[in-house]
Protein backbone atom coordinates (compact mmCIF):
# COMPACT_ATOMS: atom_id res chain seq x y z
CA UNK A 1 0.00 0.00 0.00
CA UNK A 2 1.42 3.25 -1.30
CA UNK A 3 -1.38 5.55 0.40
CA UNK A 4 -0.33 7.96 3.49
CA UNK A 5 -2.73 9.70 5.26
CA UNK A 6 -1.60 12.96 7.17
CA UNK A 7 -4.50 13.71 10.20
CA UNK A 8 -4.04 17.02 11.77
CA UNK A 9 -5.74 16.49 15.30
CA UNK A 10 -5.47 16.20 19.21
CA UNK A 11 -2.89 12.79 18.47
CA UNK A 12 0.36 12.36 16.39
CA UNK A 13 4.05 11.85 16.83
CA UNK A 14 4.44 15.33 15.26
CA UNK A 15 3.55 18.28 17.27
CA UNK A 16 2.64 21.35 15.27
CA UNK A 17 3.99 24.61 15.35
CA UNK A 18 1.92 26.36 12.99
CA UNK A 19 0.23 26.34 10.08
CA UNK A 20 0.40 29.20 7.05
CA UNK A 21 -1.57 30.11 4.08
CA UNK A 22 1.29 30.81 1.85
CA UNK A 23 -1.39 30.93 -1.42
CA UNK A 24 -5.23 30.36 -0.92
CA UNK A 25 -6.78 28.38 2.05
CA UNK A 26 -5.23 27.77 5.07
CA UNK A 27 -5.80 24.71 6.84
CA UNK A 28 -7.91 24.28 10.29
CA UNK A 29 -5.12 24.60 13.64
CA UNK A 30 -4.39 21.43 15.42
CA UNK A 31 -2.21 20.72 17.65
CA UNK A 32 -0.59 17.46 16.56
CA UNK A 33 0.38 15.27 13.17
CA UNK A 34 -0.23 11.51 12.95
CA UNK A 35 1.06 9.95 9.54
CA UNK A 36 -0.61 6.78 8.94
CA UNK A 37 -0.52 4.28 6.08
CA UNK A 38 -3.63 3.42 3.95
CA UNK A 39 -6.51 5.49 3.24
CA UNK A 40 -8.57 5.27 6.39
CA UNK A 41 -9.37 8.53 7.53
CA UNK A 42 -8.70 9.31 11.16
CA UNK A 43 -12.23 9.82 12.87
CA UNK A 44 -11.71 12.29 15.07
CA UNK A 45 -9.15 14.48 13.48
CA UNK A 46 -9.60 18.14 12.29
CA UNK A 47 -8.53 17.40 9.16
CA UNK A 48 -6.82 14.49 6.63
CA UNK A 49 -5.04 14.61 3.75
CA UNK A 50 -4.24 11.49 1.64
CA UNK A 51 -1.59 11.01 -1.24
CA UNK A 52 0.25 8.13 -2.78
CA UNK A 53 3.71 7.37 -3.58
CA UNK A 54 4.06 7.17 -7.27
CA UNK A 55 6.75 6.62 -9.95
CA UNK A 56 8.57 10.29 -10.73
CA UNK A 57 6.94 12.41 -13.42
CA UNK A 58 9.93 14.54 -14.51
CA UNK A 59 13.39 13.36 -13.88
CA UNK A 60 15.35 12.17 -16.50
CA UNK A 61 18.48 9.44 -15.69
CA UNK A 62 20.67 11.55 -14.61
CA UNK A 63 18.85 13.38 -12.65
CA UNK A 64 17.16 9.76 -11.10
CA UNK A 65 21.11 8.82 -10.32
CA UNK A 66 22.14 11.81 -8.90
CA UNK A 67 19.05 12.00 -6.50
CA UNK A 68 19.62 8.34 -5.42
CA UNK A 69 23.46 8.88 -4.40
CA UNK A 70 22.75 11.72 -2.19
CA UNK A 71 19.30 11.67 -1.00
CA UNK A 72 18.86 10.77 2.67
CA UNK A 73 16.24 7.93 4.22
CA UNK A 74 12.79 9.34 6.14
CA UNK A 75 13.36 8.66 9.97
CA UNK A 76 16.75 10.04 10.89
CA UNK A 77 16.96 10.05 14.49
CA UNK A 78 18.23 13.70 14.30
CA UNK A 79 15.84 15.10 11.94
CA UNK A 80 12.90 16.10 14.30
CA UNK A 81 12.24 19.07 12.04
CA UNK A 82 9.56 18.53 9.40
CA UNK A 83 7.46 20.37 7.23
CA UNK A 84 4.08 19.10 5.34
CA UNK A 85 3.73 21.38 2.14
CA UNK A 86 0.30 20.53 0.24
CA UNK A 87 -0.20 22.23 -3.15
CA UNK A 88 -2.71 22.46 -5.99
CA UNK A 89 -1.63 23.30 -9.41
CA UNK A 90 -3.96 25.67 -11.61
CA UNK A 91 -5.84 23.85 -14.21
CA UNK A 92 -3.41 25.92 -16.86
CA UNK A 93 -0.76 23.21 -15.63
CA UNK A 94 -2.42 20.21 -15.97
CA UNK A 95 -3.66 21.24 -19.81
CA UNK A 96 -0.19 21.20 -20.70
CA UNK A 97 1.83 18.99 -22.80
CA UNK A 98 4.45 16.93 -20.94
CA UNK A 99 7.64 18.60 -22.86
CA UNK A 100 6.47 21.85 -21.36
CA UNK A 101 5.58 21.04 -17.88
CA UNK A 102 8.94 19.81 -18.01
CA UNK A 103 10.61 22.93 -19.50
CA UNK A 104 9.07 25.13 -16.44
CA UNK A 105 9.71 22.55 -13.84
CA UNK A 106 13.78 22.11 -14.57
CA UNK A 107 14.80 24.14 -17.68
CA UNK A 108 13.25 27.43 -16.15
CA UNK A 109 12.76 26.50 -12.60
CA UNK A 110 15.52 24.60 -11.37
CA UNK A 111 13.53 22.42 -9.15
CA UNK A 112 15.68 19.29 -9.01
CA UNK A 113 18.87 21.09 -9.45
CA UNK A 114 17.57 23.30 -6.50
CA UNK A 115 16.68 20.57 -4.54
CA UNK A 116 19.79 18.86 -4.90
CA UNK A 117 22.02 21.81 -3.19
CA UNK A 118 19.94 20.57 -0.21
CA UNK A 119 20.64 16.94 -0.21
CA UNK A 120 21.47 15.15 2.03
CA UNK A 121 20.49 17.38 4.49
CA UNK A 122 17.32 17.32 3.98
CA UNK A 123 15.01 14.17 3.36
CA UNK A 124 11.31 14.06 1.03
CA UNK A 125 8.89 12.16 0.46
CA UNK A 126 6.21 13.31 -2.56
CA UNK A 127 2.35 12.24 -2.15
CA UNK A 128 0.82 12.39 -5.19
CA UNK A 129 -3.64 12.99 -4.35
CA UNK A 130 -4.69 14.34 -7.74
CA UNK A 131 -5.23 11.19 -9.45
CA UNK A 132 -7.47 9.42 -5.77
CA UNK A 133 -10.22 8.26 -6.95
CA UNK A 134 -11.67 11.33 -5.02
CA UNK A 135 -11.58 14.95 -5.70
CA UNK A 136 -8.93 16.09 -3.30
CA UNK A 137 -8.20 19.61 -1.80
CA UNK A 138 -4.70 19.36 -3.06
CA UNK A 139 -2.57 17.86 -6.26
CA UNK A 140 0.57 16.74 -3.82
CA UNK A 141 1.44 16.27 -0.33
CA UNK A 142 5.32 16.97 0.27
CA UNK A 143 6.69 15.83 2.88
CA UNK A 144 10.32 17.01 4.38
CA UNK A 145 12.56 15.95 7.37
CA UNK A 146 15.59 18.32 8.14
CA UNK A 147 18.17 18.63 11.45
CA UNK A 148 18.09 21.58 13.67
CA UNK A 149 21.50 22.89 11.95
CA UNK A 150 19.77 22.70 8.47
CA UNK A 151 16.54 24.80 9.31
CA UNK A 152 18.25 27.72 7.82
CA UNK A 153 19.10 25.85 4.96
CA UNK A 154 15.56 24.32 4.54
CA UNK A 155 14.07 28.00 4.57
CA UNK A 156 16.34 29.11 1.74
CA UNK A 157 15.40 26.33 -0.54
CA UNK A 158 11.49 26.94 -0.08
CA UNK A 159 11.82 30.66 -0.56
CA UNK A 160 14.12 29.50 -3.97
CA UNK A 161 11.54 27.35 -5.14
CA UNK A 162 8.77 29.60 -4.02
CA UNK A 163 10.28 32.10 -6.62
CA UNK A 164 10.26 30.26 -9.75
CA UNK A 165 8.65 30.61 -12.77
CA UNK A 166 6.79 26.63 -11.74
CA UNK A 167 5.35 28.69 -8.63
CA UNK A 168 2.88 30.47 -10.96
CA UNK A 169 1.07 28.09 -11.45
CA UNK A 170 0.63 26.83 -7.86
CA UNK A 171 -2.73 27.87 -7.14
CA UNK A 172 -3.20 26.63 -3.39
CA UNK A 173 -0.10 26.43 -0.99
CA UNK A 174 -0.17 25.80 3.26
CA UNK A 175 2.92 25.49 4.95
CA UNK A 176 2.66 23.12 8.13
CA UNK A 177 6.02 22.77 10.68
CA UNK A 178 6.59 20.69 13.04
CA UNK A 179 9.03 19.05 15.76
CA UNK A 180 9.07 15.33 16.34
CA UNK A 181 8.47 14.67 19.98
CA UNK B 1 -15.60 13.53 -10.62
CA UNK B 2 -13.27 12.12 -13.22
CA UNK B 3 -13.41 8.68 -12.20
CA UNK B 4 -15.16 6.28 -13.98
CA UNK B 5 -16.45 2.86 -13.16
CA UNK B 6 -16.75 -0.45 -15.56
CA UNK B 7 -18.92 -3.38 -14.51
CA UNK B 8 -19.34 -6.47 -16.13
CA UNK B 9 -22.38 -8.36 -15.27
CA UNK B 10 -26.09 -8.85 -16.18
CA UNK B 11 -26.67 -4.80 -16.84
CA UNK B 12 -25.39 -2.25 -19.21
CA UNK B 13 -26.05 -0.51 -22.43
CA UNK B 14 -22.90 -2.83 -23.90
CA UNK B 15 -22.86 -6.71 -24.71
CA UNK B 16 -20.15 -8.51 -24.28
CA UNK B 17 -19.10 -10.07 -27.57
CA UNK B 18 -15.89 -11.79 -26.19
CA UNK B 19 -13.38 -11.16 -23.21
CA UNK B 20 -9.92 -12.89 -24.52
CA UNK B 21 -6.77 -12.79 -22.46
CA UNK B 22 -4.00 -11.47 -23.72
CA UNK B 23 -1.01 -11.66 -21.10
CA UNK B 24 -1.63 -12.67 -17.62
CA UNK B 25 -5.26 -13.98 -15.99
CA UNK B 26 -8.29 -12.85 -17.96
CA UNK B 27 -11.16 -11.45 -16.69
CA UNK B 28 -14.65 -13.56 -15.42
CA UNK B 29 -17.16 -13.56 -18.08
CA UNK B 30 -20.18 -11.14 -18.28
CA UNK B 31 -23.00 -10.89 -20.68
CA UNK B 32 -23.23 -7.17 -20.59
CA UNK B 33 -21.18 -4.32 -19.35
CA UNK B 34 -21.99 -1.42 -17.49
CA UNK B 35 -19.95 2.29 -17.42
CA UNK B 36 -20.63 4.65 -14.67
CA UNK B 37 -19.32 8.03 -13.61
CA UNK B 38 -17.79 7.79 -10.12
CA UNK B 39 -16.26 5.56 -8.24
CA UNK B 40 -19.06 3.30 -6.68
CA UNK B 41 -18.73 -0.60 -7.35
CA UNK B 42 -21.62 -1.85 -8.81
CA UNK B 43 -23.32 -4.67 -6.10
CA UNK B 44 -24.44 -7.34 -8.35
CA UNK B 45 -21.07 -7.24 -10.92
CA UNK B 46 -19.09 -10.12 -11.95
CA UNK B 47 -16.48 -7.50 -11.95
CA UNK B 48 -15.66 -3.96 -11.42
CA UNK B 49 -12.94 -1.98 -13.06
CA UNK B 50 -12.23 1.81 -11.97
CA UNK B 51 -9.71 4.39 -13.27
CA UNK B 52 -9.59 8.47 -13.81
CA UNK B 53 -9.24 10.46 -16.32
CA UNK B 54 -6.00 12.81 -16.04
CA UNK B 55 -3.59 14.96 -17.66
CA UNK B 56 -1.20 13.40 -20.50
CA UNK B 57 2.03 11.65 -19.29
CA UNK B 58 4.37 11.85 -22.92
CA UNK B 59 2.65 13.89 -25.38
CA UNK B 60 4.32 17.09 -26.61
CA UNK B 61 2.95 20.11 -27.81
CA UNK B 62 2.94 19.05 -31.58
CA UNK B 63 1.71 15.69 -30.56
CA UNK B 64 -1.29 17.22 -28.62
CA UNK B 65 -2.17 20.03 -31.72
CA UNK B 66 -2.07 16.97 -33.70
CA UNK B 67 -4.02 14.72 -31.23
CA UNK B 68 -6.68 17.47 -30.88
CA UNK B 69 -7.24 18.77 -34.23
CA UNK B 70 -8.74 15.13 -35.52
CA UNK B 71 -9.51 12.94 -32.27
CA UNK B 72 -13.60 12.55 -32.29
CA UNK B 73 -15.46 12.60 -29.60
CA UNK B 74 -17.17 8.94 -27.67
CA UNK B 75 -20.84 8.52 -28.26
CA UNK B 76 -20.83 8.52 -31.79
CA UNK B 77 -24.21 6.92 -33.12
CA UNK B 78 -22.54 4.81 -35.62
CA UNK B 79 -19.80 4.03 -33.23
CA UNK B 80 -21.39 0.49 -32.12
CA UNK B 81 -18.30 -1.10 -31.50
CA UNK B 82 -16.08 -1.11 -28.52
CA UNK B 83 -12.95 -2.09 -27.10
CA UNK B 84 -12.31 -1.83 -22.94
CA UNK B 85 -8.47 -2.95 -22.86
CA UNK B 86 -6.97 -3.08 -19.46
CA UNK B 87 -3.46 -3.23 -19.12
CA UNK B 88 -1.07 -3.45 -16.54
CA UNK B 89 2.96 -2.76 -17.12
CA UNK B 90 5.55 -3.76 -14.95
CA UNK B 91 7.27 -2.76 -12.10
CA UNK B 92 10.35 -2.36 -14.12
CA UNK B 93 8.64 0.15 -16.55
CA UNK B 94 7.47 1.90 -13.40
CA UNK B 95 10.88 2.44 -12.30
CA UNK B 96 12.27 3.76 -15.04
CA UNK B 97 13.05 7.68 -15.57
CA UNK B 98 10.56 9.76 -17.42
CA UNK B 99 12.56 10.49 -20.63
CA UNK B 100 13.46 6.72 -21.20
CA UNK B 101 9.48 5.74 -20.59
CA UNK B 102 8.92 8.41 -23.24
CA UNK B 103 11.55 7.36 -25.76
CA UNK B 104 10.50 3.71 -25.19
CA UNK B 105 6.54 5.25 -26.07
CA UNK B 106 7.21 7.22 -29.06
CA UNK B 107 10.70 6.93 -30.37
CA UNK B 108 10.95 3.42 -30.53
CA UNK B 109 7.25 2.41 -30.10
CA UNK B 110 5.28 5.44 -32.16
CA UNK B 111 2.49 4.89 -29.85
CA UNK B 112 1.02 8.40 -30.74
CA UNK B 113 1.91 8.09 -34.40
CA UNK B 114 0.11 5.38 -34.43
CA UNK B 115 -2.70 5.57 -32.62
CA UNK B 116 -2.52 8.78 -34.95
CA UNK B 117 -3.45 7.27 -38.04
CA UNK B 118 -6.71 5.41 -36.79
CA UNK B 119 -8.30 8.69 -36.53
CA UNK B 120 -10.75 10.15 -37.05
CA UNK B 121 -12.17 6.42 -37.37
CA UNK B 122 -11.19 5.28 -33.49
CA UNK B 123 -12.56 7.26 -30.25
CA UNK B 124 -10.49 6.54 -27.35
CA UNK B 125 -10.36 8.03 -23.59
CA UNK B 126 -7.77 7.01 -21.36
CA UNK B 127 -8.29 6.46 -17.37
CA UNK B 128 -5.18 5.95 -14.53
CA UNK B 129 -6.24 3.19 -12.10
CA UNK B 130 -2.50 3.23 -10.58
CA UNK B 131 -2.62 5.94 -8.56
CA UNK B 132 -5.95 5.32 -7.07
CA UNK B 133 -5.83 5.41 -3.09
CA UNK B 134 -6.66 1.34 -3.99
CA UNK B 135 -4.60 -1.50 -5.06
CA UNK B 136 -5.77 -2.30 -8.41
CA UNK B 137 -5.56 -5.14 -10.80
CA UNK B 138 -4.49 -2.68 -13.88
CA UNK B 139 -2.44 0.23 -14.51
CA UNK B 140 -5.06 1.09 -17.46
CA UNK B 141 -8.27 1.12 -18.72
CA UNK B 142 -8.66 2.27 -22.24
CA UNK B 143 -12.05 2.14 -23.63
CA UNK B 144 -12.15 2.10 -28.08
CA UNK B 145 -15.17 3.08 -29.71
CA UNK B 146 -15.16 2.61 -33.60
CA UNK B 147 -18.07 1.70 -36.20
CA UNK B 148 -18.47 -1.55 -37.90
CA UNK B 149 -16.61 -0.93 -41.07
CA UNK B 150 -13.33 0.08 -39.15
CA UNK B 151 -13.67 -2.93 -37.10
CA UNK B 152 -10.39 -4.48 -39.81
CA UNK B 153 -8.48 -1.29 -38.81
CA UNK B 154 -9.25 -1.34 -35.21
CA UNK B 155 -7.27 -4.70 -35.47
CA UNK B 156 -4.44 -3.69 -37.06
CA UNK B 157 -4.34 -1.08 -34.71
CA UNK B 158 -4.01 -3.21 -31.70
CA UNK B 159 -1.78 -5.90 -33.70
CA UNK B 160 0.79 -2.64 -34.33
CA UNK B 161 0.53 -1.48 -30.57
CA UNK B 162 1.09 -5.39 -29.21
CA UNK B 163 4.39 -5.72 -31.67
CA UNK B 164 5.95 -2.24 -30.68
CA UNK B 165 8.92 -2.63 -27.77
CA UNK B 166 7.08 -0.82 -25.61
CA UNK B 167 4.48 -3.80 -25.13
CA UNK B 168 7.20 -5.98 -23.80
CA UNK B 169 6.49 -3.97 -20.96
CA UNK B 170 2.88 -4.95 -20.64
CA UNK B 171 2.33 -8.10 -17.73
CA UNK B 172 -1.17 -7.93 -17.74
CA UNK B 173 -3.53 -7.30 -20.54
CA UNK B 174 -7.05 -8.11 -21.31
CA UNK B 175 -8.99 -7.58 -24.66
CA UNK B 176 -13.03 -6.80 -23.83
CA UNK B 177 -14.80 -6.54 -27.18
CA UNK B 178 -18.60 -5.21 -27.06
CA UNK B 179 -21.61 -4.32 -29.01
CA UNK B 180 -23.89 -1.00 -28.19
CA UNK B 181 -27.26 -2.31 -27.86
Amino acid sequence: MRTFSFAGGETGEWRIERIAAVTGESLPAAPRLRILQGPDAAGTAAWCLRGITSNERYVNRGEKGALVAVQPALGRPEARHAALIPIRKSSAWWALPQDERRAIFEEQSSHIATGLEYLPAVARRLHHCRDLATDEPFDFLTWFEYAPQDVTAFEKLVARLRSSPEWSFVDREVDVRLIRT
